[in-house]
């Protein structure tokens, strides 16, 4: 199934379902916002399932769906951490940075980003300096039910409800100030953005395995192609990383779990996920990174497609602008 | 004014507005949780006020007081930032430590914590494991109205709604681990407790000193004495916190943002309001800590009156219960 959240002026936007082609839409009948709906999922999800089954037969009650009305399917939640699960990253900006080459170790790295918002797939992002390094990160993540404290990984892959594309921002002049304070990121992780479409885990098909994203993330950066890594070279599972969340905390359902930025291996073929690891590896190669950071009016687009074509959670389509406050 | 929420069966609970003193209670008129008066709250300050006025004046039509069905006053908010804006207590842990003694910087410490769920003020406080090193941390907070991106300092006082006490709860033998990645505290920082009352800056009276909660935090283990520092002694007032952390996001109604530790230069005489601090006073006087962490069974009150007696926020009043799932 697929999920969107459209604009109706309220903070948490109205849920409805879309079609697979993501073509058409109906308002979800049961649960107004999508986090209500995590909270009463298994009440209405045969309700949601037929709606979702008539759409894709061609529903005439459907709107079409309009990009610039989306929201992000979840506007805000009760939790938003980030893992940073994918070993090359690691070991790019290690080496980029003149650190020891030890590349993630056995403990999952996640820290606790805002979650009162999450940017519309269309919206202007707004930062307040060039000067702070603005970056993106292209990322999937995955919406929880409740998830009990002290769940292990091998009970937790059933707690996810659906697969988003997130685009996690980061200014990044300001990301060695805060991890030098061991306190973590606060100034640089300002709000992320997400693809319209939240998308239940049948929908990957065989491109959902061992709670990995098995797709290329497409990302384009003033029209030209800028990465497409792989999804599925985690180190650790998602259910891997919920374990993790989950040692000293219920997560509430509507809790987000990012992979971190993704990357393969394979890097000079594919491309990167971010700026910060594109400079990585061009000082690595060259001695000097060339690659800016963003300004205002660059613009970052991000997709993903299955294998048969379909552009599984709509586009993230965003340019930046520079502004003091909102 | 004073606002408390009490258990209704909900996620949310259902926001009452409580006398002065604290001994009666009637449920607040034109919002149902203390999120949403947040969000409202231009449109019923004068009903609340009214409400709370007549409970003052001993209305015939208000239920006593229970301590036991109250939850947080914001059992969920979207987002809670914790400071660390006491000097003491980072010069004593630098001490204890063996770092340099820098102090608090310019820049001050915040990080990202759980916002999902804060523990009612006479709840058990579950934790995985008793080896984690459990601690507790005294702290007052403040509550905000939405605050915009950018919003200097010289503008924030004005956007603090309610001030609250805070029991951030803490895994000590976790806490160097995460700090040492960068990415912060995740597994380290558990769900904090909120003693009951939510109270407007004005129920502080002078105690409310230049966006300061100028009151002695009276903290009790297992019936003994262990702090009573004054809260007067933040390096950074709570208006400066509030402008750090809206520098690259906006703060929506009901952030949350703590003070970090109280702590005070006469530590000798108010004591400390967390193990670690006095463990880190051990250290120093004695080359070895005597202090343990908690375990099963141990309690920990928290309280706060004004120079009247008036005991502004009520108990908190928690026993730590080990306990590998919950």
């Amino acid at each position: 199934m697929k999920f969107v959240t459209l604009d109706d002026g309220s903070r948490d936007g109205r849920l409805h379902i879309a079609s697979r082609d993501g073509q058409r839409v109906v308002p979800a009948d049961g649960a107004r916002t999508l986090l209500a709906a995590l909270e009463t999922w298994d009440d209405h999800l045969a309700t949601w399932q037929a709606q979702y089954d008539r759409l894709n037969d061609g529903d005439a009650g459907a709107a079409p769906f309009a990009l610039e009305t989306a929201l992000a399917p979840l506007p805000r939640a009760w939790q938003w951490l980030d893992g940073s699960a994918f070993e090359t990253h690691a070991l790019l900006l290690q080496k980029a940075w003149g650190q020891p080459q030890v590349g993630l170790s056995e403990r999952p790295l996640m820290y606790q980003g805002m979650s009162d918002r999450f940017l519309p797939p269309q919206s202007v992002a707004r930062f307040p300096s060039a000067a702070d390094g603005i970056d993106f990160e292209g990322e999937f993540g995955v919406i929880l039910r409740d998830v009990p404290m002290g769940t292990p990984a091998s009970l937790a892959a059933r707690a996810i409800r659906l697969i988003v594309l997130i685009n996690d921002w980061s200014l990044r002049a300001l990301g060695p100030v805060e991890m030098a304070t061991g306190f973590g990121w606060l100034q640089c992780k300002p709000a992320c953005s997400m693809a319209p479409f939240a998308v239940t885990p049948d929908e990957l098909g065989a491109a959902w395995h061992d709670a990995r994203v098995c797709l290329p993330l497409r990302i384009d950066v003033n029209g030209q192609p800028f990465g497409r890594a792989n999804g599925g070279e985690m180190k650790f599972g998602f259910h891997e990383l919920i374990a993790h969340a989950a040692y000293s905390r219920d997560l509430p359902a509507g809790t987000i779990l990012g992979s971190g930025t993704v990357a393969n291996a394979s890097y000079e073929d594919v491309g990167s996920s971010c700026i910060a690891e594109r400079q990585a590896i061009e000082l690595i190669a060259h001695g000097a990174s060339r690659s800016p950071f963003l300004n205002s009016g660059d613009r970052v687009e991000m997709r993903a497609s299955t294998a048969d074509g379909v552009e599984l959670f709509g586009p993230i389509d965003q340019s930046v602008e520079i502004s003091a406050s909102t």
